[in-house]
C-alpha cells in the first residue's frame, strides 16, 4: 500500500520504561517530516485511548518538549494493559477502531509495547487488511524484560540494565562497611525471563566487586542449596554476600518462592498470604539460617524510570527504532515491527530491520540456559559480552536547579 | 598545641553516605602534603580499629585511587558503631588507644561521623588533654540525616536529597502512566529528623509533580487524619497520590507507625512484628480503606550511596571540610569540629569554621516546625530557599565500559 496519504496515530502499551519515549520522539519528529502525513495524533492509553476517541494532537506540541521526550521516562502518552478478543470471537473493538481511523483519515498506525502490543498490531493489522481498509501498522518494541523475540534485544532493558549494574556497585561498597556478616539481597524484575537480574554480574567488569549470588528464573530454585551457596561465599569473601534474584524464581514444581511461607497457611488479617515479596521471604530465611544480618531490596519502579542514568545508546536505539517504524510505515510496508540486529563485527554495530510483526506476538525469549553456569548461581562470559555493549553512553540529561528536567507536554485533546 | 610534629590518623564512624570519602580525601591530600604530619593513617573500622591497632598506611596509596575516593560512597576505611564509655566510668579503652597513639606518635586524629562520632572526640580530645599527651582532635562531619547541631547543613545529606527529589520526579512520570488510582508510599530514612523527607519536595521545584502528602516525624502522626489527606490528594489530582514518609514516623502517644499492626499482636512465626517497614504499613492501610492500587517503595540503602547522582557542590563541601580539619588542626586546633556557615548574600556561598566539639555531641537537630506546613503534610518554601542550593553541580564522575568508577585502595595494614 504505496503513498498512502493520511493521518497517524501512536500509542504506547505495557508496563514504562526508561526510555519508551524516545521511541515516541523517534515517531513524532519523522512524522511530522513525512510529507504523507499529514496529522499526528497520540492515542491517551493505547488502544484504549482510540476506542474511546481521547486522542492527542502532536502537531500542537513545542518541538523543544518533544525533544526532552529523549529524557523523559514512563509513558508520556499514558500505557495500558488491554487484551483486544480474536476477531473472530468479538468483532465489536474492531468496527469501533475501524470507525475512529476512518473518523481521522488514520492511515498509519504504530504501537509500542511488548509482546502482547505487538499481538494487537497483528490482530489490527489483519482485521483491517480482511475489511479492505488501507492502514500500515507497525509495532515498535519496548520492554525491561528483554523478551521479545527476533530482536537482538529491546529498547529500555539496556537502561534497566545499566541502572542496575550502577546500582550493585554501590549498594555493595555500601553493604562492605561493617566488618560483621551481612547479606544483602536485591529483587529485580523478570517474571519469566532472567536477562534484568542477569545484568547485575556487568558490576565486576571494571574490577569491583558485584553480586556474589544470581538466580534466574530460568532455572528451578532449590531453597536448600540457596542457603548453602550463602554459606559457602559468606566464608569466601569476609562474610558479605550479595545475592541478585529476579522476581519470579519458582521450585521445580513451578511454585513461586515469593509464595514460600504462604504455602504453610500463614496469611495476615487482610488475606494476604505475606507482606512483601521474594527479597523478604529470602531475607527471613537467611535471617533464621545463617543468622548474618539481611537487607532486601527492592528496586521496584527505579529499575524502570531511573532516566537520568540511562543508557546513551539505548535512548538513541529507541529513537531510531521509533524513526525506522515512520519511515518503513511511508514506504509501504504493514504489519511489520522493528527489530535490531547485531552486525557480526568487533565492534558494536545495530542494524534496523523489519520483521512480521506476529513473529513477536506473544512469545517469550528467556536467557539462554547456556548462559547461565553449572552451579545455577550465576551467569557466563557470553551473557557480559552480549550485554556490556549495551549500557555504553552518556544519556545527555538536562539538569536544571540540579535536577533532571523531562517533557511538559500540552497533551490537547482533539475535539470528539 | 602548635607545632605538633608526628603522624596523623583517620577514621570513619556511623552510617555511609555518598560523600563520606569526599572528605576522607580532603584529609588525606592536604594531610599527605602538610610538613608537620609524618605519616598518615587510615583506622579499620574507625575507632575500633584504634583499639585493635588495624591501621591502614595511606601513605601507599595511589594518588589517583585518593582522588577517586570522592566519587566513592560508603566508607572506604569502614565504619563502625562503637560508643566510648565516660572515662570517669571505665578508662581501659582510653589508654589503649593512648597506646596505640604512643606507639605510633599520633599527634593528629580525626574523627568522620555523626552526632555520636563528635561525642567520641570529645571524650578521647579530654581524656588526652587530662593526661597531658598532645594530640590535636578535629571532629569532620557527616550524616545523611542533617540532624547535626551548628553547622548549616552536614555533608552527606545534600547528595541524599539531590538523589530522593530526583528519584521522585522519575517515580511520578512511571506511576502516572495509567488511567487508574493510583498511591505510591515512598519511604525515606530519618527516625527522627525529617530533613531527609522534607528534600522531597524539591521535585517540584522545576514544575514538575512531586509528593502530594509529606509526613514528617517532626509532627505526630494521625492514621485517620492521613486516610482523609489521600483522599482529598486522590480528588485533587486524577486519583493518583504520591506520598512521602520518614522512617520514623511516630503518633502523639510516641508508638511507631511501622509497629501499627504488631499493636495488634500479630507476628509471624519468626517472631517478627510484621515484615517490612512503615511503607508497608500505609500500603496496606490505603488499599483496606481507600482500595486504589498501591506501592509501597522503600528507598533503602541507595539514598546513602547512589554516589553517581551526588551533589557536586556537596562532594566539594565534603572535601572542604576533611581539608578545612587537618588544616586547623596543623594551626594548633583541637576539641573542634568543623561546621559550614552560609554566608548572608544573594548568591550561595559557605565559610568553614570550627566549632567546639563537644556542642556537636550528642545533640540533634530536627526540622524547624515552622517549616511544616499547617495540615503538618508538607512543607513551605523556607525549606525550599534553604534545600535548593545545596543539590546543585556536577559530581563529575568517571564512566569506564558505562559504569562509574570507584577508588580500589591497597589498603595495606601497618605491622603490628
Amino acid at each position: 500500500m504505496k503513498n498512502l496519504k493520511g493521518a497517524c496515530i501512536y500509542g504506547q502499551s505495557g508496563g514504562p520504561t526508561a526510555v519508551i519515549n524516545a521511541s515516541a520522539c523517534g515517531v513524532f519528529q519523522e512524522a511530522l517530516k513525512q510529507e504523507l502525513i499529514t496529522k499526528v495524533y497520540g492515542a491517551s492509553h493505547g488502544i484504549k485511548g482510540i476506542l474511546e476517541e481521547n486522542l492527542y494532537d502532536i502537531n500542537q506540541e513545542d518541538p523543544a518538549q518533544i525533544e526532552l521526550l529523549k529524557n523523559t521516562p514512563a509513558a508520556s502518552m499514558g500505557s495500558v494493559r488491554y487484551k483486544l478478543n480474536d476477531y473472530a470471537f468479538d468483532d465489536t473493538d474492531y468496527y469501533r477502531l475501524l470507525g475512529v481511523f476512518k473518523k481521522y483519515d488514520i492511515r498509519y498506525f504504530f504501537y509500542n509495547g511488548g509482546n502482547d502490543s505487538m499481538d494487537t498490531c497483528n490482530k489490527v493489522s489483519k482485521f483491517l487488511q480482511d475489511v479492505g481498509y488501507a492502514c500500515n501498522v507497525i509495532g515498535v518494541p519496548k520492554t525491561i524484560d528483554n523478551d521479545l523475540a527476533n530482536t537482538d534485544h529491546c529498547p529500555g532493558y539496556s537502561s534497566a540494565a545499566k541502572y542496575v549494574a550502577t546500582t550493585i556497585t554501590e549498594v555493595y561498597q555500601d553493604m562492605d562497611v561493617y566488618d560483621t556478616g551481612t547479606v544483602c539481597i536485591i529483587e529485580i524484575m523478570g517474571r519469566n525471563a532472567g536477562w534484568l537480574t542477569a545484568a547485575s554480574a556487568l558490576a565486576h567488569v571494571n574490577g569491583e566487586h558485584g553480586p556474589d549470588l544470581i538466580y534466574l528464573p530460568e532455572v528451578p530454585f532449590d531453597m536448600e542449596k540457596f542457603v548453602k551457596d550463602v554459606r559457602r561465599a559468606a566464608a569466601n569473601n569476609k562474610d558479605k554476600v550479595l545475592v541478585c534474584v529476579s522476581e519470579g524464581l519458582h521450585d521445580k514444581d513451578g511454585a513461586y518462592v515469593s509464595d514460600y511461607f504462604a504455602t504453610g497457611g500463614k496469611q495476615d488479617s487482610f488475606g494476604h498470604a505475606q507482606l512483601g515479596g521474594l527479597a523478604d521471604v529470602l531475607e527471613r530465611v537467611v535471617k533464621q539460617e545463617i543468622g548474618f544480618k539481611v537487607r532486601a531490596i527492592e528496586l521496584s519502579l527505579m529499575q524502570r524510570c531511573a532516566s537520568h542514568i540511562a543508557s546513551g545508546r539505548d535512548i538513541e536505539e529507541a529513537y531510531n527504532v521509533g524513526k525506522t517504524a515512520v519511515q518503513a510505515a511511508c514506504k509501504g510496508l504493514t504489519d511489520k515491527m522493528v527489530v535490531m540486529e547485531r552486525a557480526k563485527k568487533s565492534e558494536y554495530e545495530i542494524e534496523y530491520k523489519l520483521a512480521d510483526v506476529a513473529l513477536g506476538a506473544n512469545t517469550e525469549k528467556t536467557l539462554p540456559i547456556e548462559w547461565i553456569n553449572k552451579e545455577q548461581n550465576g551467569i557466563t562470559k557470553e551473557f557480559i559480552d552480549y550485554a556490556l555493549p549495551l549500557i555504553q553512553g552518556d544519556p545527555k540529561v538536562l539538569y536544571v536547579n540540579g535536577l533532571p528536567v523531562h517533557a511538559k507536554l500540552k497533551k490537547i485533546f482533539v475535539k470528539k
